[in-house]
């Protein structure tokens, strides 16, 4: 099956559009997982990052569809915090969770290709259903990790307008008559429609990132990659609404997915929820946001 | 001291602007190191790559200054190819290497303070001298490992001008009288030259990949950015040449560091060399490759 009617399916059988970002930091992770972990020991981190990850994926697996583990935050305590990540994916596999690992690669030839095989497909050593990849080295940088994404049933979101203010320096610039990132959507759309074409699938196996903190362009991306599935950070915590992202879905309600980590992975934290659970109660806060945020795209799935 | 001052002792040390790249793959790997390994046993071949990654090192160490990983070989391997390089990393600064890390890591805010938290500095996760950086994502997403690497006595290069055929979809297209890599250029040099009047060196924290595949943009990019170091891949297998990155140097053959991944970690099955080593002389070869990539520098450096 191919990553598309996969990630469709699953976004069907759950009913929403709500992917969780799993991004352990140890300094924000509930006090109860981390007693008497020194923060330097590395090992030790990864444990907690494991623990807190699966026990996550415990409470979220029946309501959502997917998760986007960010591998910078596996990475930066050293390999064991890789070690940890490994598991985590499995864990979400064996789960059902569709799993899009969240790190930006990118390279040329055939460096391009060892990360493409790392990452993508369930026999991969990584077991991603798809992964995010960055633009900047171009068309045959990309090229690799397509043709393994559409060989292995997996998929890859491109970077194509991202969340942060700083974005535009490069995105936003106008070429021959076109900003960076329009440059960017329409190679992920032709990319894309030729794989839909080949499947008879309404979505291809490259995918973009478009973040939700710029709804103009969302709306505009979404009519300019038709092929293309939308993965849109910035939501919740980075200031973006159900407003700024509903046009981001076809009238299905698919075609998107839209994430949040913190303001679910740390919900006993949330502002919004001060008071209302003990250090202790974190999973049971990470199960209110999931239900908050379904809660508002509850009419978005058809 | 800086990573300058550092990367700047070490090449003069040796002498020599040779910077080796460390891409193991286990079907260019020589017979002798991987007799009865199974390729999709990834811990053995992981085992693998430390042996011969290690073994590299020892060939290399008297005779060059820095080591380029790229990390996209040990991640093929999956979380035992991680351990295999932390180890590598760790045995190539016990020699006295400079480690640069060829990750182009990117993301924005907190995710890239996550990056640069684990790989730039001798007491963060990975004890990384330098990282390769991608700069899609613009300004605020490469400002915290420009923060990191300053604080941590660390650096990074940021991809401008890639050694690939298509680096020029986005790279080479035009924006306000400038390409896109200009703009980056431009970028980096403010930065760079910031931190260079900071520390009064000559080079910043900051440097740049500019590939030996386009010689004239090598050129026209060491007058651009006067204060970035410059990372220079496509030297050799790529078909760059002496001639081709003789601009890339200041008048004391500093600046610029050449990298040779294939053609000398591969030396055993270059083609000028058929017949000259058997497979078990694979350092021999290494040896030779390093020996004679210097002796095509030997005047540079001053």
């Amino acid at each position: 099956m191919t990553f598309s009617a996969k990630l469709s399916a699953a976004i069907q059988a759950k009913k929403t559009p709500v992917l969780v970002g799993i991004d352990p930091r140890f300094n924000m992770i509930p006090e109860c997982l981390k007693q008497g972990v020194d923060s330097a020991d590395l090992k030790a981190v990864a444990d907690v990052y494991r623990t807190f990850s699966c026990r996550i994926l415990d409470v979220i697996a029946p309501h959502v569809a997917c998760i986007k583990p960010q591998l910078a935050f596996f990475e930066a305590v050293g390999p064991y915090g890789m070690l940890a990540l490994a598991d985590v994916i499995d864990y979400a596999r064996e789960l059902g969770l569709v799993v899009i690992l969240d790190g930006k690669r990118n390279d040329i030839g055939s460096t391009a290709e060892g990360y493409a095989a790392a990452y993508l497909g369930e026999k991969s050593a990584w077991r991603g259903d798809a992964l995010t990849v960055s633009p900047y080295l171009g068309e045959d940088s990309v090229q690799p990790f397509v043709k393994v994404a559409e060989q292995n049933d997996a998929g890859i979101f491109v970077l194509v307008k991202t969340s942060n203010p700083g974005g535009g320096m490069l995105q936003d610039l106008v070429a021959d008559g076109k900003t960076i990132y329009q440059h960017t959507a329409d190679w992920v759309e032709k990319t894309a429609a030729a794989f839909a074409d080949s499947t008879g699938e309404k979505y291809g196996a490259v995918g973009a990132v478009v973040g939700a903190t710029y709804p103009e362009q969302l709306a505009e991306l979404r009519k300019r990659m038709p092929h293309a599935w939308l993965l849109v950070p910035g939501f919740g915590a980075q200031g973006g609404t159900v407003k700024d992202v509903a046009h981001a879905f076809d009238e299905n309600g698919l075609g998107a997915i839209i994430n949040n980590s913190r303001g679910i992975i740390f919900a006993h934290s949330r502002k919004d929820y001060a008071g209302r659970f003990q250090d202790s109660e974190w999973e049971k806060a990470v199960e209110t946001a999931v239900l908050d945020m379904k809660e508002q795209f509850k009419d978005f799935v058809r």
